[in-house]
């Protein structure tokens, strides 16, 4: 499997995640030196502890070194005024990849289009995509469900500006008998170019605003949050309550299925969900670890 | 000697402390491999650079890597609305230990009661402890001093908001023929739990706002500095300036006396004071990067 | 050669720059373990992500590891009120070596006074030096002209406030039959300590405002940024449109000719230069690592 620039799901099929997942696997409590000398650069124009920490964790434990900037926005040659281009064709010089974070739509393509190294989209705009966050969550599925055909997924909350979701959903029309429920308010809901895809694919989905109609009938529930630096309505308040899910919620569940969270997590799944047999958000964040070790080795060492 | 998680200075016994103090002067002036496949997280909810590089020099120099955040309040998912307890069961996956910093007094405690990796208390609120920097400054008694019984101690300042005076005064009681006397105003003096730990181990303090009436009968000065950052009262300025150690004060100190500070200084140690041979602020330093070389050998590598 | 701490560019004689320039031509795309065990902090006053990524990068590739501070003004000690002094004694206990940047002229002097372990300086207030950058520079000089005698440079724009160019001219003082011309506006001129030095070492130098009058000369015409956070003036705006290098005016260079940049850009050289043949700024971003790989090599190595 050959893997230069990581910029959306779209670049993926049955077969390369197959070996990209069947490599996370294997990967998993190992630390390695396959990547000695090598050094990725973190690059986070949006500020992302979870995000950042779980590359450069995966670069660690593969024997390889980090360059961090936690907040490029605050404290860099960007306050100077330089193009993103400029900045990645300088940081070509210092690093063997960069994984981006960056507010604006379409800003990875854009690195990517002028970088000799690999970029990694680690996160574009409102808009955008968020693809290993998505691969992570399609592991999350395979490992728990030990399947990725056969699935009824629920997208709960903010479908709108989601860009995790928005991944997955591009990833999961490679699969067979895909049903897809898009429970939200009107004014968070999914994107109409992902629903154009996925009707183009075949793919089943329907949109509702009623999460209990489905609770029960879905195998794998993924909660979002309402992202309040994204929300400029001003309803922040009224939305955010809207689908909290309490523990009556999750134990109407059926055997098997499960609750899903890109996290942060705020108030939309309940504390006490936690202990709950569905609950595998905590458990999501350790294979996120080794799918980013499989995606860095797979960019990195290229055999 | 067994440890997991660092909370408290509560936790060691006179036994404990002399198995780690003897560990830390074994590793002085070493670099190992000892700790290498090892990841330490930095999670600094408040900033501080001295504390931050002294863990992460210290790990560096045991062959381990780090994960650092300089600031979490300002860049993180702490500003998207997170738990503490989120954050560290999520740090759990990427991390093998996790010195943590925080304004809340008792997160420290809070996060361990979820953590499965070893949390060290890297100083939690104003009310809370700091037991790193107390054990490098009882360690600092010992290798200046040549003893830890037998002492006259002299906290001067800021007792009330001041964390390792705190954690310090709680080690101190394990020791014989201690006494202590805190020397503050009285709108900062040392707080009645500390005071009352002391009544029940049968330590001797006495308190006072008049730091000349004992300068000459202290073995150990302890000087704070009275952090702006919490004196809420409108008085900073008058208070800053009432404990000033100059240099015939220091003069005025016996023969192998020692003053220690856990720094940053402002101005309440006179410039001038600093190659006093009573001094020994900025030894001590260097002995607290040992003291945490030897805390994180044997919290991570447990033999 | 012998190397300690790095401070100004008058440090420097032929010899040494030659010496300096084999080693790092001899370092370009090697990673080597030679400074395995040695720690290089990193602390950064003004923010600078690309003079850090680039010793960042320098070190890791030698084998050595990092403590990282992105922006000490915002989060650390300095906010406490530690004077520059104190920080370094303390940092001396942590690290082997220290890149500092600071927003105060003779910054880096003060420190190199107080500090046991190499200090190197990466940038100290608007009328201070950069001599890494200027080292850089010169180095792509020699590499992209074959020579670093017999040459004719321009530099253009912010010559006031530019520390590099600062320091380029004190090093080019060392050479045979240099011209120098210094383009700007009246108020943004080259400051009298530099032209002062160039008389006393017989180099000739002219200044002017018409960058048009000598494009066609020239064998290297360096660029400058108008630093929006250094003009005062409130002319910023009329300031940074004037001495905009176009693809007409790159065209007009002669043959072998380079335009060199420090970077970041803003807009001072049009996109549309990138790819002329005189454009060297972004191959010179890569002659930057090697030449601060060298530095620290020579200042940790002293063999």
């Amino acid at each position: 499997m050959k893997l230069h620039h990581l910029i959306e799901t779209q670049q993926f099929d049955r077969s390369s995640l197959k070996q990209l997942f069947d490599l996370a696997t294997s990967l998993e409590g190992k630390r390695e030196r396959s990547l000695e000398g090598k050094i990725l650069a973190s690059l986070f124009y949006e500020p992302s502890t979870r995000t950042r920490f779980s590359f450069e964790s995966a670069m660690l434990r593969l024997g390889g070194d980090v360059l961090t900037m936690e907040s490029v926005r605050d404290s860099s040659s960007d306050k100077k005024g330089e193009t993103l281009e400029d900045a990645i064709k300088v940081i070509n010089h210092y690093a063997d990849a960069i994984v981006l974070r960056h507010s604006e739509t379409g800003s990875a393509a854009r690195a990517a289009a002028v970088s000799k190294v690999p970029i990694i989209n680690g996160g574009d705009g409102n808009l955008g995509q968020h693809p290993t966050q998505a691969l992570l969550d399609l592991y999350t599925v395979q490992r728990e469900l030990g399947r990725q055909d056969d699935i009824h997924i629920a997208f709960v909350g903010n479908l709108k500006y989601y860009r995790s979701a928005r991944s997955l959903s591009y990833l999961l029309s490679k699969y067979k008998n895909i049903r897809i429920t898009f429970v939200s308010v009107p004014e968070l809901q999914m994107g109409d170019d992902v629903k154009q895809h996925l009707r183009e694919n075949n793919v089943r989905f329907q949109e509702t605003d009623d999460m209990q109609s489905i609770i029960r009938d879905v195998d794998v529930l993924y909660q979002t949050r309402i992202a309040k630096e994204w929300i400029t309505t001003g309803d922040y308040e009224s939305l955010k309550g809207r689908y909290v899910i309490t523990r009556p919620i999750a134990d109407s569940m059926k055997k098997g299925a499960i609750i899903i969270h890109p996290l942060p997590r705020v108030d939309e799944i309940a504390i006490e969900v936690d202990d709950s047999p569905h609950a595998v958000y905590f458990k999501q964040v350790g294979y996120g670890l080794i799918v980013r070790m499989a995606i860095l080795k797979t960019i990195l060492n290229g055999k």
